[in-house]
């Protein structure tokens, strides 16, 4: 869509001052429509959640093929079909795959805490005996998992996201030498919140590289693997080869889920790694548990009969939640097109755009949205402890809400950009031709 | 049953050499079967499991009665209506209780990791910043309560289990003076194995006694709280009220489950505790989770509709094994009566008979046993690290195979346990008169 609207910081000041008035207006009239709309999570709607209520009625029998009695205790490692369909979508032998409860992000906190109390297979001490543990995190990224690593008194180094995955020279360069650095956080598909897919080559530097840690991991959270928004579908790289291929074959564990393909709070988690790394994994988790749910996982495996129904599923996803990602391209378009105060991404996977205001606008831009009934992820939030240095990173999340909930709340998101964006221009250039000067010398709209 | 058969220790050496004999013949005769029966582990059998195949075809619904969709995420304490099944099961308010997974073996690990990690609700540091960490085990006990503090680097200290609880005087005199005392395993209700009821005496004690570490906690893991086995149904002290009414509203944290009521693998957990100690436990449960299984609670809320339901559900579980543990005493008294070799409980509720065979023979009774197709839970488990100082203990877990089954393992248990028996005495009194009368002087039979 082409925009012919003027970039908003060559107006005049005349000009901008009209059109501050305009945007203060669309606010008001934003503000009496007391909407009460939600765009902070990445929730599956009720209607995607609907086309999975078959496992509602499942399952039908009460063993698995091996004929062992699902509902009984045992069976550490998950049903051995389901182990499998997850091997065939993720590109791993059936016997790397644990399948767990429903939560992959449990799975993660659980790997991590084995790594602080026991250390891991290639950690010469646990990681709670070290002076310092540290997480290299590339930005932005998943709110949760910064809050693990700091509920867990681990320290976070951040790196750029870009449109190929993490800055890898900065990887490189960071976990060279340091061997306090024992980790990076991956969404390597569809990533949160960029969208970007790590590519062939940053994954296999990322496996190759040198690292002074013998331990450093890469928790390669693929929550996202086969959430296309597109016919175009992104492969993941194969993690698990390129590290072994590169003789680390214990650096990669990968996360997975059908927390966004069946039920969000019912699914089942997968973590797939090394044979060494999964012996590791189910040795400390048989302490603490009897077995997972293994019903959730006939029921499962019932469902979806193979690779390729999880596959057809998926589909079935992408119909519902494409034309919300679409709306929220339009109304950004329609209502910041041409402006220059804001950048978004236009994501073919995954469960959000990123939205990138004006230079220290972003937390403006969600209290006037709150303050319209609109909720968004806090500002901040996609970067560790929530702090954006530049206070301009807004994660959106469209899939929760019904089509005309999306358009209307991104249409009201869109003047809040605005109006924060003039609110700002105007007060740096009130603030004397020195902060004019800094504020024009920003990368405003990168 | 009364039994005429004399004592064994009391034979001539020859009669018992004529003892020993035909119990290797009954031995010889046991082999000749080929059985492959199993008495290892407390798990249901499929008549029990087959009592919850209503779950299979449930939720009808899809909300909570809040009119919350079960299938998405959020909700980390659980249905509300679920956890008003179990507060008024376990007599507390639905406040204190949580429902998470399908295991609270699972909530015991991540408690005592987070006790571990973070410190709880009075403690001056996390546990792992104290230089020892010592738990009171009282013996015999959950095998599997020992291997998790082994595994977390916690010192067991044992007392020994008596018919209303653990020694409690010897409890008090441990915990008073030394704050490395961090914690007690207690099964309150048909201990695991001996089948004890925890008194309101022994309660109230525990509850109130001085303990030198501030943060002394009481894992109270009602397992078995609803498992009676006959009419005269055991009340569970009310531990969270007494520790209240003794300034230590903190000091207890109870676990429940329906692993033993709906499916072992596939139920619901609860933990019950302080407002502050669940308010602690989500704040840290809250980093690693996406929220439990809410469709699963509603499953469970459908199915048992309130508390009076899982009663009268365990009345039907009560009719399939009730005749079970009566048959296991009745292959016991017919075979052993009279000897003095051995001594076994008869409990009224749980999932165990605990054996107490002559000293120094359970290692061998399960050897033998094994090499007669009965396995049993190896000798010692029911000790931190499996050490039974006087290798007399067995537990014996008859739930899982059918009737005739237990009949059959029980009498081949009892042949073993009487050539033991006959073994250890012939090599006594061979020994000479010093071993023999060192024999006669312990307290065998105990």
């Amino acid at each position: 869509m082409t925009n012919l609207r003027t970039p908003l910081a060559s107006l005049s000041d005349g000009d901008l001052a009209g059109f501050l008035a305009e945007q203060q207006q669309a606010y008001a009239a934003l503000q009496e429509r007391h909407l009460k709309l939600d765009l902070t999570r990445g929730k599956p709607s009720a209607a995607q959640l609907d086309l999975a209520d078959a496992l509602l009625h499942l399952p039908t029998g009460t063993t698995d093929r091996a004929g062992v009695d699902v509902r009984n205790y045992g069976g550490l490692e998950g049903l051995a079909e389901l182990r499998e369909i997850f091997a065939e979508l993720l590109w791993v032998e059936p016997s790397q795959v644990v399948a767990g409860g429903n939560s992959s992000l449990s799975m993660m906190y659980a790997t991590i805490v084995d790594f602080l109390l026991f250390g891991g297979v290639d950690s010469p001490r646990p990681w709670s005996q070290e002076e310092t543990v540290r997480f290299v995190c590339p930005v932005p990224g998943y709110d949760r998992h910064f809050s693990m690593l700091a509920e867990l008194g681990i320290e976070m180094v951040t790196v750029e996201m870009h449109d190929d995955g993490p800055d890898v020279a900065a990887v490189e360069a960071l976990v060279k030498d340091d061997p306090s650095i024992k980790g990076i956080w991956i969404v390597p598909t569809y990533a949160n919140p960029s969208g970007a897919v790590v590519s062939q080559e940053v994954a296999a530097r990322l496996a190759a590289m040198p690292a002074a840690a013998p331990d450093f991991t890469i928790f390669w959270d693929n929550a996202y693997a086969f959430h296309h928004l597109t016919e175009d579908e992104a492969k993941s790289a194969d993690i698990l080869s390129l590290a072994a291929a590169s003789g680390h074959p214990n650096r990669p564990i990968m996360f997975a889920s059908t927390s966004k393909i069946t039920f969000a709070g019912a699914g089942v988690a997968v973590l797939a790694a090394s044979a060494a790394n999964v012996a590791w994994y189910l040795r400390h988790l048989s302490m603490g548990s009897i077995g997972p749910d293994k019903v959730n996982h006939l029921r499962h495996v019932e469902f979806f009969h193979d690779a390729a129904g999880v596959r057809a599923h998926m589909r079935r996803h992408r119909d519902i939640i494409a034309p919300k990602f679409a709306a929220v391209d339009e109304a950004l378009t329609e209502g910041l097109g041409g402006l220059e105060v804001a950048e978004w991404t236009h994501p073919t996977g995954g469960y959000f755009v990123n939205l990138d205001v004006l230079d220290g606008t972003a937390s403006r831009v969600v209290a006037l949205a709150k303050a319209a009934g609109i909720a968004l992820t806090p500002a901040g939030a996609s970067f560790p402890h929530g702090d954006d240095p530049r206070d301009r990173n807004i994660r959106l999340a469209p899939t929760f809400p019904v089509l005309d909930e999306v358009r209307t709340a991104m249409a009201g998101v869109a003047t809040c950009v605005a109006l924060a964006a003039a609110e700002k221009l105007v007060a740096d250039r009130e603030g004397g031709s020195a902060a004019r000067v800094g504020a024009e010398g920003d990368d405003a709209t990168a």
